[in-house]
């Protein structure tokens, strides 16, 4: 018996710790679960599908947004602006459907601040030695690269303690278990089920 | 990987709802899960054995650990103590296992303010009406009996709202599978997790 309402499952970490691909694995054992997209000035590349891969905005509609508040959170890349919009998320929330959200620690900070039911995840690397070695095999970083997302990195993992839960990932599928696991457990959290704890303290006599 | 210390999961609920069985089912298919015993000055029942069905205690010394703060809780039943010892719990806990905690809804809160970090799961009956059916089903109890049961769920169902988790029983095998996600979800919870992401945040070059 579903109890509760959704959730919004935040998934954060360094770069290189493989949280896209848990979110990727995650979403296709549990399709029921839906995907935050962002919003962003920069214009669509070929194939990209505006609602699909991103809401793509015009500049100044993008900076009304950030003034109404729209936004959970948002930063400026390369002259670009990206973000996440409120509205769908509580929508879809409201729905009873859980919506994941992958986003950089910067972002989750943010994010935890204006949205602070979020059920926080921070992906760990096995050690920073590994997390070198994942950055490594890509093969698609300059070396001046790989040395300041590593340094980025060390600072970053102590951000963790600021999340509610933080998982190591060491193999995607376990990860993605693990993960499971927590969003059927905070389904379960009795803020999130006080109705239903209503409903049943008066159901005598039905 | 392992990545935390053990939890106490305290599960409790108004008579009727079914925790004892939960509980059982929950130890027969996690055996890991350590279960805590209680201390008692009642006299051991035959067949009963110290340190296995309860700790059996002369009423002078259970006194002694009210004084010394060595319970969590207690209560008297009918001239008898019944306490819950918290040395084996500890024991367990910083020897990284699980430790379930049955007990009443009295009990659950007095623990609850004693040990905070426990994991407090209340586990409800689909409805007012099915807990009479319940409990009007084991045939042991007298009207009066089933009557003061009753108004006394309908109020501690209310208690509910107090716990963590709140989980309806509506099938035994199924409030296990969520106990056992609760449970594994709860070891990565981050601020058990801090040794742990102090080690990782410091493995550069080992």
């Amino acid at each position: 018996m579903r109890m509760s309402e959704g959730c919004l499952i935040v998934i954060s970490g360094p770069s290189g710790t493989g949280k896209g691909t848990v979110c990727s694995a995650l979403l296709a054992k549990h399709p029921e679960i839906a995907y935050s997209i962002s919003a962003t000035t920069r214009k669509p590349r070929e194939g990209e599908q505006d609602g699909v891969n991103y809401y793509f905005k015009e500049k100044t509609v993008f900076e009304e947004m950030i003034q109404n508040g729209e936004l959970l959170e948002w930063a400026e890349v390369y002259g670009n602006y990206y973000g996440t919009p409120l509205a769908p998320i509580r929508e879809k929330l409201s729905a009873g459907k859980d919506i994941l959200l992958e986003i950089d620690t910067q972002g989750a900070l943010k994010v935890m601040e204006k949205f602070p039911e979020g059920v926080f995840i921070f992906i760990l690397p096995p050690s920073l030695e590994e997390l070198e070695k994942r950055i490594r095999g890509r093969g698609t970083d300059a070396e001046d690269s790989i040395k300041r997302r590593l340094n980025a990195a060390a600072g970053e993992i102590k951000l963790a303690e600021k999340y509610q839960y933080a998982v190591i990932n060491e193999s995607v599928e376990e990860t993605v278990e693990t993960v499971a696991a927590i969003l059927k457990a905070e389904h379960f959290k009795s803020k999130r089920c006080t109705a239903i704890i209503n409903e049943i303290s008066k159901s005598k006599g039905e």
